[in-house]
């Protein structure tokens, strides 16, 4: 199939977390030519995970960046060839597509956006060194860690308050810190938060999350009671400011894109632009979780695949 | 949150394959109490798989069974219960569901089913005892393992032509056995399949699969040509006759169901009642993988527990 278009890859996929990497094993797996853009094994969310506890298959607790390595090993093993660089841009509206790196341009018929979210870049002092040990962004990964031990949530989203209550299952005690007045959940949510028990509610503003090897605390300024620099004592601190954006800066627009930042796909996981797909944290996917994300690879490069022979709709037949 | 209603599960899981285990490992994880109804691990779709190797995490081959293992002592070490039984009934309708076993009767405040897809019940000759021996249900999951080599396809379904299609990029020659003249498919793909170079087409009816200990040929009866029983050398046999029937008799129209016989659910795989839940090759996925269902199977244990603790709406926020 590839003979003669040696520089023009079936499938390029943006993204090497476990979304791409799937994508990567069912699209070489079916004799595809297929390129994944990565900036490396420890820069998604999955790869900076220091423990994964839930990742169907693993009994006990894995590295992320081990569980990632095995998959990319995976992906390479039919084929499938890692380029180590950084989509900055895409022209997507001709039948050859295009993606734009810093090392050089690449064409395929066909492109898997599986770029992921992305952090902030205001992080909070001690956060980065203290990721994984103690500082989270997800309280469905990792509440579990956390059963008795006093636990801060720091954020004013919605999920801020959805994952604190999350986590009043678990935690001792969860303090929680809104970042400023304006809180942007609805007031209900926000009772039912206050009502909660072992919930104590802080009006501070982070300043530091401290700690030598993990974490042993948040210190904040009190400014409403006006009393100056405070510390509350925690194991485990859990960060939602500004949530996790999706990462579609490199697209500048070419895909249909949800208000929330997050791309518009179909039930096979393809965007507005045919041959086009995206997977995993990218997507409009309510919860951020490497199997999910896996899953999503293995329909769209299945997709992919179908739409390459020339098939627009997947037939599917139970008589 | 279990302590005043011992005997009510907060979720019963409908089956205990990948989609299964895996909304188990997350429900259980969340604390909640679970019991998996299952017959047995080497029942399903999974555990009857002999080797799979797209499986992300796995490089190389593994038993489906063993794989499948792993995901069940994940979900027993978070506390979740295995009972060895099967679903007959269920009553879906009041607060507290019902789900009624061959060996008794367990009560529960959400359903997930995952209870998975059946073969047929009439087997061909030699069917049962080749599977995982040459004898396969699925291109996409083991075409990799006959390139180069002979197979049949068996079916007359437009899952078995796109099956069939599939495989001629990787068989030397992909022998078609349609078992009626009345095959269920437009002419158009049919006529793709007839001018592919390494397909043939047979009319004849497949009486026997045979083989020592992996598939070595088929053996038919060609009506059309009046020539009795003839055979063609084979290291692999895809059958696709009734497809793959989604198993939802237990459920007794109780939730909608699509013409195709798949439970409908929605982006949480919430069906038409809610708290009841469905993942996996129940559902109308047009690819049954491991992978896929076990990603259905977290996000449905995810939208269970916040359907428990009152919220009916997964808020997200990516402010």
């Amino acid at each position: 199939m590839t003979e003669n278009t040696e520089e023009i890859y079936d499938v390029i996929i943006i993204g090497g977390g476990p979304a791409g990497a799937t994508a990567a094993i069912y699209a070489a797996r079916s004799n595809l030519k297929v390129g994944i853009l990565d900036k490396g094994l420890t820069t998604g969310a999955l790869g900076t995970t220091n423990k994964i506890a839930n990742y169907p298959g693993f009994d006990g607790e894995i590295v992320g960046a081990e569980l990632l390595q095995i998959m990319r090993k995976q992906a390479i093993s039919y084929g499938a060839e890692f380029i180590n660089d950084k989509a900055i841009g895409t022209d997507l509206s001709s039948k050859t597509k295009m993606v734009f790196g810093n090392l050089g341009v690449y064409s395929a018929r066909s492109i898997i956006v599986a770029s992921g979210s992305m952090g902030r870049s205001n992080l909070i002092k001690g956060e980065e060194k203290l990721l994984g040990r103690g500082v989270s962004y997800c309280a469905v990964c990792d509440a579990a860690f956390f059963k008795g031990k006093d636990v801060a949530v720091i954020g004013k989203s919605d999920e801020a308050v959805e994952e604190a209550l999350y986590l009043t299952r678990f935690a001792k005690t969860v303090h929680f810190f809104a970042p400023s007045n304006q809180i942007k959940v609805g007031e209900e949510e926000l009772e039912e938060l206050r009502e909660t028990e072992n919930v104590v509610m802080h009006t501070g503003v982070i300043k530091e999350i401290y700690g030598q090897d993990k974490v042993e605390g948040v210190r904040y300024l009190d400014r409403e009671n006006g009393s100056g620099d405070q510390s509350v004592s925690v194991e485990g601190v859990f960060v939602y400011l500004q949530g996790a954006k999706p990462i579609t800066d490199f697209l500048q627009g070419q895909l249909e894109i949800r208000d929330e930042g997050c791309i518009k796909v179909d039930r096979e996981n393809q965007t507005s632009t045919p041959g086009v797909y995206a997977v995993g944290d990218v997507t409009c996917t309510y919860v951020k979780q490497a199997i999910i994300a896996a899953g999503d690879g293995a329909i769209a490069a299945v997709a992919a695949e179908k739409w390459l022979r020339g098939k627009t709709k997947v037939a599917v037949d139970w008589a």
